[in-house]
């Protein structure tokens, strides 16, 4: 009420950010505030950087730069290793479990009849043209272990199954780390069904 | 790291804000990324023209976008009645309170020989001479309840009340809706000893 319209205008700005109620815009708003101008015009100008110059992979529809994203255009990627992803920002965590050296595809969101997401809603052609043109020997479906990830995953395992195409799934289970106390009985169930022999 | 450099850029600029680690810097960079333009953008321009029309009241230097702030250009405002803070944040919960009619006095900090903090560094002297040339009956110290807040309040206590005006602080207490059991001793200490007759 108090505040001048500036500040008011950011506040109001910050508060749409995803995870930031009007506390923390707050404290965002006057570290900005407190800030060095330069420091602060940085954070600006990532924002509109990034809006002009990102877009989606031609290939396989992660962000990118130019026209392919840095994943499909790096020549050290197993092309024959294709795997399929809801959204972009599942790309990093998988990235970072330095464990695959294939190439990705991303669905763009993932089949919910519910939500009104269906197959034309993603990006399922390209990836079956994909699979028409490119040499792929495995498609591992990383679409997310709940009832839109799923469903989609049995969809596109319906598709592809036909081409002779090898198609595998994330494994469900215990977290690493975690407590078997707290686990829900859903992610224990599957643990016991995945069990290995050691 | 096969984050596009803009991505990259942008998650940088966002993690150095109060309260942002880098997961959530990841879910409003995606969010940024996925949403329209128009939208990124303003926040952006919102961010650019705060520091570029907010500055400081020539008055009691919180932050303004004329010559004065909103309260000191407010007439139904009391100018018999102070208070001092550290910080113009410090403004907005007191205000809410919809309690305090008076003006402000910004410090820009507060006390902290640790922290190499002495009263040059503060806005005192403009202090001083608002006490000196403005009509005020009472200053309410409202500086942080802790070691800087409190010296502060004792060392500015000392310079006013030779001036012959009248000098409060804020009540020390159980906060409202708070449990007793969760109560730290020193604040629980202070609401004994300011105990109330009823």
């Amino acid at each position: 009420m108090q505040s001048a319209p500036a500040i008011q205008k950011l506040l109001d700005e910050l508060e749409r950010l995803p995870g930031v109620g009007p506390k923390s815009a707050q404290r965002i708003a006057y570290y900005i505030l407190n800030s060095d101008s330069a420091d602060a015009l940085r954070l600006a100008q990532a924002i509109q950087e990034v809006k002009s110059t990102v877009h989606f992979c031609q290939r396989c529809f992660n962000y990118a730069e130019d026209d392919l994203c840095a994943i499909c255009a790096s020549p050290s990627r197993d092309g024959g290793l294709l795997c399929v992803v809801g959204e972009p920002r599942d790309i990093p965590p998988l990235e970072r479990t330095g464990v695959f050296s294939g190439v990705y595809h991303v669905l763009g969101g993932e089949l919910s009849p519910m939500g009104g997401v269906g197959p034309a809603d993603l990006t399922i052609a390209p990836l079956m043209s994909r699979l028409a043109s490119e040499d792929v020997r495995e498609v591992v479906l990383a679409t997310n272990p709940n009832i839109e990830g799923e469903t989609t995953a049995a969809y596109l395992a319906r598709l592809i199954k036909p081409l002779g195409i090898t198609v595998t799934r994330l494994a469900s289970g215990l977290p690493v780390g975690g407590d078997l106390e707290f686990a829900d009985e859903v992610t224990l169930g599957r643990a016991l069904e995945a069990r290995r022999p050691l």
